[in-house]
């Protein structure tokens, strides 16, 4: 196991337990919809956002306790979504991780109020943080909430994604999709752990560049991984972007320019990090872990 | 016009142009996002919370300033709730206050997410507000997230009087269902109000009594209009709870005891004001408004 691979072990094992203690027990009423919360928070998630919290937060010297429980309430912010873009209203996909989605497990109306749950609790979560100052606590809370929602974060993102399906846009297009998709959230992560450690504002913007490059790499890995990778591998449906004819980096490109294009957005992150003077090992590593993942 | 009706009005009229201010124009991208939130946000609603805010801060002394964005922002989940109820997996309505519901009007992925962006704005609206220290802007935030979320807010009562339909339950069952579904989030308007106007901790659970009984005043002459008021004057579809065998007080009594039941809890919320050294007048025609709506 790789230094990286550790760190994100680590990194699971500590926030999926705070989840475990924040979320409402599974046999407390309403128990369906707790069940159903758990079914997809605990999932086999890959704890991406986590793990770029705490490498932003470690960088700048954050203590655990002061990274997990933000880092917990994205996580949920990020598996509402997943719930909410799976519904047959969105993406329909029946298979997340290898296993039915929240709806196919339960049904449409506990799936939504799922998501709708977690995306609550995300904010009290924040916001009952005694571990970070009430000043940190409301800057974190608007900033997670401005990247979830509209107009530059993940809803939108969604509403532009299902939008230009069938459509013929452009690269300009695609990215601004992906960076409010999928970006947005990725950046906030990285942000909120530089923040919590105290760093600079140069420091903050300088992880601010690095992470939107790093929610690019995600991105485009993430769509030559649709093309190359085996279902069975990504556990969820192969090819399933090009059947919905969605747009898509090796759609636009061809497989080989997208895999050059990936190299040059992980030089981009790490150049990123350049003017940051503490050790930035950790959050060069994670640029390769994203990279080289293989679902 | 009655004192209390103009009181409404002037509230309606700040807090939609505070919403008008703080939601993304339908011009801006997405667009159609945009208009979806701004078509349920503006689709007549009675503004009841900002309502029961406004009279509980002004009956402590608040400033409107220090109101109006909070108020805004319970609007927008209280919207977001609406949305969501009315989808096809959940209620099934297509109209909504004499109009289109969102999915009707849209389309169900742009309602959805319109749900999610309104409940995504409303915690960065009450983080922002500069009007209000750090420490009540966390209070509110946590708060309002715990009565919209689950185990004991509103989402976390959707499902159960989802799981309720065509079922047999008591009466303790059903009140339960409702003070999650349509209490909490009453219930944390009136404290909010009070607590923004720096009222006393006995006086905030005055209040939290006195909202208590509101949320079930309101239920309960709610669910006394669906069975004696046309299609036409409720501006949704009448009779719809006893085709949908849901739990009601009128099925559960009969009309004219569910009648005696809306006095008693009226003259309940106006005891719970006892205890309060300023002039409660205000809050006792709110009550007086909820019990005698005619939709």
């Amino acid at each position: 196991m790789t230094l990286i691979e550790r760190f994100m072990l680590d990194v699971s094992t500590v926030v999926d337990k705070a989840l475990d203690e924040l979320l409402p027990a599974a046999d407390t009423e309403p128990t369906r919809l707790h069940e159903a919360m758990r079914w997809s928070m605990f999932a086999g998630g890959k704890r991406i956002r986590p793990g770029v919290m705490f490498a932003a937060g470690r960088t700048f010297g954050a203590d655990e306790k002061l990274l997990v429980r933000t880092a917990a309430a994205i996580e949920m912010i990020h598996t509402f979504s997943l719930i909410h873009d799976d519904l047959p209203a969105m993406d329909d996909d029946d298979l997340r991780r290898g296993r039915e989605t929240c709806h196919k497990k339960f049904d449409e109306a506990t799936a939504i109020l799922a998501g709708d749950a977690l995306l609550a609790m995300a904010f009290e979560v924040v916001a009952c943080d005694e571990n970070l100052s009430p000043e940190l606590r409301l800057k974190l809370v608007s900033q997670i909430a401005s990247a979830s929602g509209t107009p530059t974060g993940m809803v939108a993102g969604q509403q532009l994604d299902l939008e230009a399906e069938g459509q013929t846009i452009t690269i300009d297009e695609l990215e601004n999709i992906h960076a409010r998709k999928t970006g947005a959230l990725i950046s906030v992560s990285a942000i909120a752990g530089a923040m919590v450690a105290g760093a600079s504002s140069a420091e903050v913007a300088a992880v601010e560049l690095y992470a939107s490059k790093i929610g690019l790499l995600f991105q485009i890995t993430d769509d030559l991984l649709d093309v190359t990778q085996p279902t069975e591998t990504l556990g969820k449906t192969a090819g399933k972007d090009a059947m919905a004819e969605k747009a898509t980096y090796p759609g636009h490109f061809g497989i080989d320019a997208t895999r050059e294009m990936a190299d040059k957005v992980r030089r981009e992150a790490a150049a990123a990090l350049d003017s940051i003077d503490c050790d930035t090992g950790l959050l060069l590593e994670f640029a390769d872990l994203i990279a080289d993942r293989s679902k």
